[in-house]
């Protein structure tokens, strides 16, 4: 590293924090912000790397805080049995680079046949450390079973080892679903260690019910996915994990959110006062239904390239329902559940860890549906808060962010261009969002201050990125001093 | 029986039913309402017996569609080992006559270890002719288990057989409780016979986690029974409940709901149009949490006298939201859940078919929290057009309804009293509602035309009551021509 | 009269009242119901006229609590300079009778000119005199000035000398509406008196803020009235007066609610247990904005037919809102608001007193969207309540009710027929449901017993209505015992 | 000014902005932040001020948007006539730097009967230029008439030449309500100039009437005054403005709200997406209906000390409704509402202006309630992107914002205290927080570099403030691309 003030200094850009906007310089050094200014000097720049934004927007390298990667499928949810996951670490985070973003936090999924959550996250950082990664991560930790007696001093572990302050229950697929006895033990677990909750809430019986209805009457082709996981199922699930939640008195974060009567249960929860949060994600706001059938009509098998659970929403009112959502507070992060399968798969979740950011930028930020500020807290901050990477991640802070920094393109310099999957770096044979528009995209990726991506080139390798231990959520701390209320909190249980 | 025009008559009434209120007489003959007229001639009147209700209320007899009688409670819900049901058919019914009601519904359970619906209602049935009965009655059934393949012959059996039109589900208890899907696969069992659901909506998994999280503490006494039971435990599983129905699109009936926050979310329903319907009872009315401590503190056994699932509300305001909800409409039907044990068992549940009329009268309709006319429809009209008993049963219809008729004291007439369990039938060593002050109570009881009870005195006998097979609620209809909500409903579950 | 036990007596009806409905005979004597039987003997009957109903349903006379007639509409809302109501007391109430319609009550208006409200009575009551009525009629008053000084004798004497007790508040029109602070001090006056506050609620400020804009815009043809007062006009003023209403702790119906987030309003307050009421009417469940372009496009004068206000919503839904308000109880009454206007004054008002029964009988129970005992409650029973004429009006009780009836068609008796404005018997040039197909229609309308309309003749005169004082209502009470929260109710207001 | 890189610098602070927070070191030149960095060297700092912060909080300056400064009382609402205000430019803004803040806003009042806003500006402008201001300001501008052929071209030279880009309207006191259609009138008007409406809402009809009633009773004591101004007349007034926004399609920043069902009609209406803001202030966080009566008993004058309008609420409830507010983005800012009346006027309005930030900080932040970054939103960043002040004000970005900062004292270095009336540098002989425990106050208030207040002392003087031409919001701007419902929206109006 040179011994000059800065290593690489950013000029000209429209630097955009979660909560202020403005232009001035950028001062990097030893991988770390180390100055902002309104200029820097000649002698400060000294032999210093000059990067200039022409007036472009710079904002903090997006963290996708929801990416499964090198994932064992044969076990996981709702999986033709054979699938195998299409990016690994090294695959998913150049994909991921190549978008804009230098964090990502991927699932260690324990199944119901692990006995250890130890062993369980050993193994897959195994498989992490087997490639190297492009950029820097971490890992939540997927619970699927409950062995009291075992459990306690493993989630010890994992937060004290490993770093790992934040778990996930889900509500549905056989292989990892927990009773809501489970989950709230569980959710009194988190709250002792101060670690986060992310649910998937989807009604496993509503959806189980529905499956076989639509089963017994043939409907069977991917386009009938969204009937046998209607939204109601996913407003259910929410509205029952709340109260959960509110009983143990413990934040939980809901993850991508698809359902308007999903977010309307959260945002009542948050208004209320209490701590839930909500993510969603980029097929939520472009996909409908109508997507699920757009290629050849409903039986035809293209369509699956459209699946995730949760679907996409109906029509324009659900999308509509989330951007609301995205402006007025309701949602905290927005990731891309990147979820990689070939195709031959029948895959259920879309890829889109690339094409995260360019679309909430380009259909987000540019129509001026949100604001540059918002922007960065949906795409970085908010995950770097809610799951302890605050303020190595997420900021600009000199001397305690690094410098993980996308540069976007001036207005007017790059043309627009209608996407394909060629464009994109991950190992999937498709992009569910084939044929859009883009008029911007990450010009620059920046990594701890090496620029890892350039105007369309890959520059850095598999091994830059670092795994990174994670501490305690500053966003998910329940509520000080608030009244409960006795019909609704069990005040005894909360007096220790 | 007398050739004249009538064999009873009862004059110098003020005649209530569910939507009207007069002076007029009614004229019984065969046991059914015959002529309702300004008066009746002495030619009309021959040799008939003429009974002067000296400005009374008259109202249509009681009747009781929540009623735990001569079950084997060894196997039932949340009870002591070995606990037997301190009421008989014979013992129960005595008590609901002198407390006005002639007729009533009770409940065949089927247990887990139970293969057959059939045989658990035959069961029971011999029960009740070994006895006999002072009242008309009829059973809903409890189902604890859907064995999908022999079910289902065995309901149109029930339906057709017996006449049993109602079948109830729980949430909670270990050896009752149905998983969602078998609520949802009931329920569509249910839609497509026209049979109602009713629906005991707790949370199990609540329950047993507060349950597991009290005992760790020691707090075991039956005070803390409440705390097992928050009302958010109700709550929770009515909306879900709720979700349920919306999606199978069928009635569904709320039980002995207590809490408010079940109180909205079925109201909210209502309002939405859905055939969703509640019932309420007296000691949702008339006790609170204060009451399970109210003896001799909290760690005392005398306690228990108040317990019963759910446990009463916390304190005055939630007493209020029932009120507020039987005067709105939000509530169909006014039952007693009477439960009898002998106290040495640890009741779970309160004895109250007795007394069930007389409260809602003197604390109700005397103190003008409700009008006569609501309370007819609450302890009479509602549960006869609910559960298909109706014109028979809650209505005074010439022709058409049998002559069961409840007359009160004309005001000032009975000696304002406090109310010991000695002025009681039933065959239970205490009553809830020791001390509290009635200023009326039936003065007669009448069944189908003969006087069961007379100022005080039992008339009737066992064998005086008939098995009634009911046939189709008139209430409990899919709303016609109502919009669904493709995010809510699967259209097409329900095109069939 | 006769000197038999019977002057009348109706077999073979399927007699349905607000509560109960069942095939029983009704017999009358002296203009009263005299008794009702399972059958009457040949002695009973006697020399009486017999009717046989056929198995047609029989219901209560129609009562239409909502009719302008006879107004001077020079001095009225929103009206032409020189329009003349088409229908006088004659024309109009021999326009009801044969719909169905036996009891109305029209408007005595008070106009900021007239300083006196017995004045205003007195010239509208010589009306009446002059033309006579074919049916029994009362008034309810318009209040459009407060004299603080002068209007609490009058008020006394409205109750006292005529009956009068229900008054009718503006929110709009300029010759009309009354300040948000003096509609709480008439509603206080309303209070001390027990007397019923009617509300027509739009937000005058709106209405004319909407006017003025789309004047500026060109925007005047006909089809744009929809535009000027909409929907969230009403919900506003809605919303407004159930505060003023709250605070006060008076009851208030709101007239004509045609807007889903006034119905909406509305219910709210009713779930909390607030004394509010309301009404809808027929325009506002079969007409859409739709309806005010159906002629020759949006600048045809003929639109002007649809032409009322609240106009009717904006589609489908808004009609289906109202349906269910009328299943779930938010709506007590449904009136037609008759508004008679010779087409050439363009009308702000639709004919309707003739066409409310059978639409609603056609279009509601005919189709399951209400049952029989709703169908009374909201044609009959809850204006005869609300407005103090209960019992001898809208009830069958022996001795107590008028033997007002109407009695219908048998199924299949009455060939199908499309409407046309030479079908019924106002004055009006028009009819806005010209075209609509009817099954049914009344066969019999029988006025304190005499036939005055049978199977589409008029059999009755001018001057066979009474006019009716009435006393106070059975419904509109404040709530008993209610708990009252002092962020919305100033207690110390409600000492007294 | 120094020749070096920097005038001042702060280090050891951690620095809070509005959504980071971190220890990192300022750079101040020119008056202006010029740099942030992890550590200045020597050379840089060269011979700047150099400040330690010792590891305290260092926050941007505040602003308190909501002040009432050298108004002429006689004219002004709900005032004693001949009552004038106790603070001028001079003292009032003496002492804001005394507890922190560098920019207020003050209102420049039109009274009915002034014709020109821009003449009551100038004249407003000229009693802040005689005096001089300690900090920096401009003016929102009341509007109590509108002449609609006049109004236009001031407004637009308000905007252009007095960058007043905020105007407010009442909907209370006779002297400045506004109708609801004038109302609307001009929120159109702010539309077209891109201006922030801010709106005290409380309905002047309810507290007339209030008002009326109390006098009858003689209840006129100070005690009384939040009888007279029930949270219900701020509720309707709220929802009924919220009506109008929505239909005008404007924002609106609802002033001071107190009541928590205005703050739950402001929730609403933002979960529905429309951009609605709000303000509350810390009378209402901190005291209650029973601070009105904790002198002296009831009719004790000295109440008035707590008097303000709307008043307090009416217990902890209220309170923590507000604080709920707070934390989950229902206000956007929170204000002094200084309004400095001598004690003997009976004053109608708190001081405030410099025990805002402090009791904020010591029973928010060091509370928990609020992390360090919602304090500074609250108190700064949200005021100055509201109000068209950002990035000059409310942020610390190198060369774009103004170096307003408020530097606190380290944990534990100030000695916890009582705070008296002498404490503080208003000339106002009272504070309504007299006796509340402070553990933290600024410690140094710097303005534009320079250090006004440091320990206790004042070191500027009346003429260092400047006025500040504002610029357009950067928050209130009607929602991109959201639906409009046409029940709630002319469409029509928002073609243009």
């Amino acid at each position: 590293m040179s011994s000059s003030r800065f290593d690489l200094v950013i000029i000209n850009g429209v630097v955009a924090t979660a909560a202020d906007c403005g232009s001035y310089c950028i001062g990097i050094k030893d991988g770390k912000i180390a100055a902002l200014a309104q200029a820097f000097s000649p002698e400060e720049i000294g032999d210093a790397e000059v990067l200039d934004a022409e007036g472009a927007y710079v904002t903090p390298g997006g963290i996708d805080a929801h990416v499964h990667i090198a994932q064992d499928l044969t076990t996981g949810p709702g999986v033709a049995s054979g699938a195998t996951c299409a990016d690994d670490f090294d695959t998913g985070s150049r994909s991921a680079v190549a978008g804009g973003t230098t964090t990502m936090v991927a699932f260690a999924m324990q199944t119901k046949e692990d006995p250890s959550l130890l062993q369980v996250v050993e193994d897959y950082h195994k498989r992490a450390s087997d490639t190297g990664c492009w950029i820097d991560w971490s890992y939540h930790i997927i619970i699927s079973r409950v062995d009291k007696d075992t459990i306690r001093p493993e989630l010890d572990a994992l937060v004290k080892d490993w770093g790992i302050t934040s778990l996930k229950c889900f509500t549905t697929y056989d292989a990892l679903r927990l009773s809501d006895h489970d989950l709230m033990w569980l959710m009194l677990e988190a709250r002792r260690l101060g670690v986060t909750t992310m649910m998937h809430a989807e009604s496993g019986d509503i959806i189980a019910f529905l499956t076989e209805k639509l089963e017994e009457r043939g409907m069977t082709a991917p386009s009938f996915h969204g009937q046998s996981r209607l939204p109601i199922a996913e407003g259910e699930a929410t509205t029952r994990a709340i109260v959960l939640a509110e009983l143990v008195q413990t934040p939980v974060l809901f993850v991508h959110v698809s359902a308007a009567s999903a977010a309307d249960a959260i945002r009542a929860a948050q208004s209320r006062g209490l701590p839930i949060f909500a993510e969603t994600c980029p097929q939520y706001l472009h996909l409908t239904h109508a997507d699920l059938e757009r290629f050849h009509g409903p039986l035809c098998f293209e369509n699956s390239k459209m699946l995730c659970s949760p679907p996409p929403g109906l029509n324009d009112d659900d999308q509509e329902h989330l951007w609301t959502g995205l402006r007025n507070g309701t949602f905290t992060i927005y990731s891309s559940d990147h979820c990689p399968f070939s195709f031959k798969y029948v895959p259920n979740g879309c890829p889109g860890i690339e094409t995260r950011l360019p679309l909430l930028f380009n259909y987000g930020l540019m129509t001026g549906r949100i604001t540059p500020e918002k922007f960065v807290e949906l795409t970085s901050t908010g995950a770097a808060k809610l799951y302890g990477m605050y303020p190595k991640k997420g900021a600009l802070l000199p001397g305690l962010s690094d410098a993980d920094i996308t540069v976007w393109y001036p207005e007017g310099k790059l043309k627009p261009f209608k996407l394909t999957n060629e464009h994109l770096h991950h190992d999937v044979d498709y992009t569910p969002y084939e044929g859009m528009e883009f008029a911007n995209w990450p010009r620059y990726t920046i990594l701890r201050g090496k620029i890892m991506w350039k105007e369309g080139k890959l520059l850095g390798k598999a091994g830059d990125g670092l795994y990174m231990k994670r501490g305690e959520s500053q966003l998910a701390k329940s509520p000080v001093g608030m009244k409960k209320d006795p019909r609704r909190v069990p005040l005894w249980l909360h007096d220790e």
